[in-house]
């Protein structure tokens, strides 16, 4: 058996490498690693988000022993259901990390819930030739972890979403020892996060937010706002601490900050004494300088609490001159214009708003280059193979490794969908497989493909024309005016200039004496006409009927 | 006359204020500076550029006494050819911001030049009740100033875009003595440049470029593409520089590049010995390990040199194995996106590129907060008015004011439209004037407004659905199958059933007996349809025919 073949084969995502979705195969046996979802580009149209293609596995189910579940944010477990749909495997995942699926699954109306298998990090789960040894890391969220994976052709160790934060809210560094464990029984390969390989140095403890909060929070005389990911449960705890050492009341306000906050108190990851909390209407009725508000919609999103209040459109409060917001995030990369035209517009309000850089208010959760760097020291593994991060990551990564005098042929800085295989001890590439994804909008899953997107950019571009000619059958004559319909195109009120002289070129079209199609020659030469007239090519409808 | 008002009107920018164009009044007469395009952000949707709103002026443009351009960026020069066509007044540049003003304007096919008044430093520009004094900054542009406006009101100093960059590639620092000297003679307000207000310390100098590009030319063994913005002529120098030290030749690519190097050397602000450049063609005939290209593209613009070699679809040659790319660039914001999508495409293809933060490749031309309180202490304003940024800078930019001791009430920080106006020496608020801005899209300039904006993000959220029916005029049946069309709606080749049950539900709705419009009917019973079965919204356009 130790002769078959290990293969890695991260699937879909966009943009990122081996971040949603990866396989793992010895042999026929297959182990999941993660299911997530991603939010769409900026030039995704119309796209709700975005799930791995794992078209590559649909002949496959049955040989699939499990999906483990590193840890509990979206782009690692989102697309659960999904996959489930099709891919009846057991799931596995640490207590809050199942938590946080159950809740998710259960907001979104799925059909049943979907039943995990709870496991710790001690714990050992064999799934056929895959002996699973779960490691704690540190990350923006608890409970997540780092996987070691023993097959007969050796040791892979998956870092997961991770740092080595030192001084961790919750005092549960990542597992050093069990890592250099790995490291003396001798490694094959390591996957190793590469989001932040550009960043020198060592990211920041999330210990550092918690004085710039405490600093920001004496120096406020109203309400205080905290917008942050409502997942981060240990800035959930950093904000509670500082709001009791100052007297105030802490409401966590929206659905998921609050579901969120009760599961991780429930199972003891967060401890907030019952008497700081208070509802959101409790805390409205209060003095502005006794309470702290904790929300959600640090990116900005139009439908979060924080997107309404910079537009004035939250039901229940709005900004007040004297309010004191706090934007405990970083923007996610093509997110930036959005977070910033929410800040100025909560300045526009009366707010003051603090955000990175203005104070340390927020710290990564992923490693930066000298992290990376120890993480290869301490596994020493032979072959790396950089994921989580963009291309241009993976590269820094590998960068970093050939710095550390790691041989370049030993680094394989891949796509998704480019298998990596393990035989004999010795890597190499194998096969590409679809490794791209799938769009889903509204409910539709995969019916919204890259082409439908592009058309979408056409009528976002110049908009769109509808025309509708009646000609008499035997006079070949218009029976009544053309009627010209438009959406994105002109301001119309304005435009009656150009859209006579568009029907002009109607009639003159009509005029011509065809054999072929009347409505693709009137396309054509309207499409002529009005590039000339105004530089715009809009989506032209053009329908003819002879009566 | 010294108890007339004087008033400073920011007009339109997008997102940033008072920055594009700004006129000062007094009495009844009027002073212009700047008048510049923004580029278009993110969602609006298919808008080409923006130009400020300057229909407050109008009614009043036999009152203006000139335009003053501080620098030649576009953001400063390039909605001149809209402006003159309705403000005939003349224009005042220094040397190089008007070569670049006529080389743009000829470009685009400008029906006329525009005829400029060169002034220099040190000169005295009279102009109505305006005394101009324009002094020297640095910024990422030679050839830029700052104004100091004698007015019967006082003193206004302009800051423009600056940095204090203590040594400059040309060698011309920001001229200290003069700001020292208006700060003795009594500054009534400072209107001052607030685009790195959130950056603490002081921005580098451009110098510090020269060594990273040294240090990255010597690792490179193959070629080498320097990207950055064709008007960053001290980049230039710095690589022309370094390529000569190299013993590598210099070749500058594409239009816009070329044409400024070449207005910028012959008006001997770029200093490049001739036998250093080679044309593009001698260029790529060359060993790969002797050439230098410097090309446009930083911001991943898929019309630009680098954007089209990041997609493969350049014409002239492509990306090859072993080419050293150096983005010598920051993304503006909102480039985020694309920005990192081309770096990744340009590793795809081969070539390992360098950016910042992977080596120090790029400096901002503006001042941080270091250097904001710098200008502060020389010129000591009774008031300040922070311009130049969103309005987060603005409020940061102030908050620096506050700390040095300013009195709160003295700085007014404002968005577009609000005028500040002074009389007896004393500041106040007045009126708000129309401050937005102007869509140009196509050769259409104001036709598209942000109604129709929103027209386009509709269309591109769903895409668009065209039916057209022909009923039979006495029994009101279909005279023959209802013609569905639709883009960026589904992929229709694998949507058949969808499409299918669309026709069912047309014709069910033709059942009805109405005695209103029956398109209006169809519209909304087949929007409620749609959305049920794929919970999308498409624009819908309906068309019926009785014949």
């Amino acid at each position: 058996m130790n002769n078959q073949i290990l293969r890695i084969v991260p699937l879909g995502g966009a943009g990122e490498i081996g971040k949603n979705m990866t396989a793992i195969e010895y042999g026929d046996r297959i182990l999941i690693i993660d299911v997530g979802i991603m939010f769409p580009e900026n030039d995704m149209l119309g796209i709700d988000y975005i799930i791995p293609d794992f078209q590559y596995l649909r002949d496959k189910t049955d040989r699939v022993e499990g999906i483990v579940i590193t840890h509990g944010h979206e782009d690692h477990t989102g697309a659960l259901a999904h996959v489930l749909q099709e891919i009846n495997a057991p799931v596995y995942a640490t207590p809050l990390t199942s938590g946080l699926i159950n809740v998710k699954l259960a907001r979104r109306g799925a059909p049943k819930n979907v039943k995990i298998n709870t496991f710790n990090v001690g714990d050992v789960i064999r799934l056929g030739p895959f002996t699973i040894e779960p490691f704690h890391v540190c990350h923006s969220i608890p409970d997540a972890v780092g996987l070691a994976i023993e097959t007969p052709a050796g040791l892979l160790v998956h870092s997961g979403d991770y740092k080595f934060d030192q001084t961790p809210v919750d005092n549960w560094p990542t597992d050093y020892a069990k890592l250099g464990e790995f490291g003396e029984r001798g490694v094959l390969a390591l996957l190793a996060d590469s989001t932040n390989a550009d960043k020198a140095g060592w990211t920041l403890s999330e210990s550092v937010i918690e004085p710039a909060l405490e600093q920001v929070f004496r120096q406020a005389e109203g309400r205080i706002l905290v917008a942050t990911f409502a997942s981060l449960i240990s800035r959930m705890q950093q904000v509670a601490n500082v709001t009791e050492r100052l007297g105030r009341k802490l409401s966590f306000v929206g659905t998921s900050m609050r579901e969120n906050a009760k599961i991780a108190r429930r199972m003891g990851y967060l401890d907030i004494p019952d008497e700081l909390v208070v509802s959101t209407d409790e805390a409205l009725k209060m003095p502005p300088d006794q309470v702290v508000l904790m929300c959600t919609g640090s990116q900005g999103e139009p439908s979060s609490i924080m997107g309404r209040l910079s537009t004035g459109r939250n039901r229940l409060f709005g900004i007040e001159q004297g309010d004191t917001i706090v934007l405990s995030s970083h923007p996610i990369p093509g997110n930036e214009e959005t977070v910033y035209r929410t800040i100025n517009r909560l300045f526009q309000r009366g707010a003051e708003v603090i955000y990175d850089p203005i104070a340390p208010v927020h710290v990564s959760g992923h490693a930066s280059q000298e992290e990376m760097k120890l993480l290869i020291q301490l596994l020493r593994p032979k072959y790396l193979i950089p994921v989580h991060g963009e291309l241009r990551h993976l590269h820094q990564h590998r960068n970093l490794a050939i710095e550390m005098g790691m041989p370049t042929e030993n680094i394989a800085v891949i796509e998704n969908g480019q298998v990596v295989e393990f035989q004999n001890g010795e890597m190499r590439l194998g096969e590409r497989v679809p490794g791209g994804y799938v769009f889903v909008d509204g409910s539709g899953v995969g019916d919204v493909v890259p082409s439908v997107v592009r058309e979408r950019e056409r009528l976002a571009e110049d908009g769109v024309i509808v025309i509708s000619v009646v000609l008499d059958k035997y006079t070949g004559e218009p029976v009544k005016p053309p009627v010209i319909q438009t959406q994105g195109f002109v301001y119309e009120q304005e435009a009656g200039e150009l859209l006579e002289s568009l029907e002009d070129e109607i009639r003159r079209g009509l005029k011509h004496n065809l054999n072929g199609s009347m409505e693709r020659y009137l396309k054509d030469r309207l499409s002529g006409f009005l590039y000339r007239e105004v530089q715009r090519r809009p989506v032209l409808f053009v329908n003819v009927q002879k009566m």
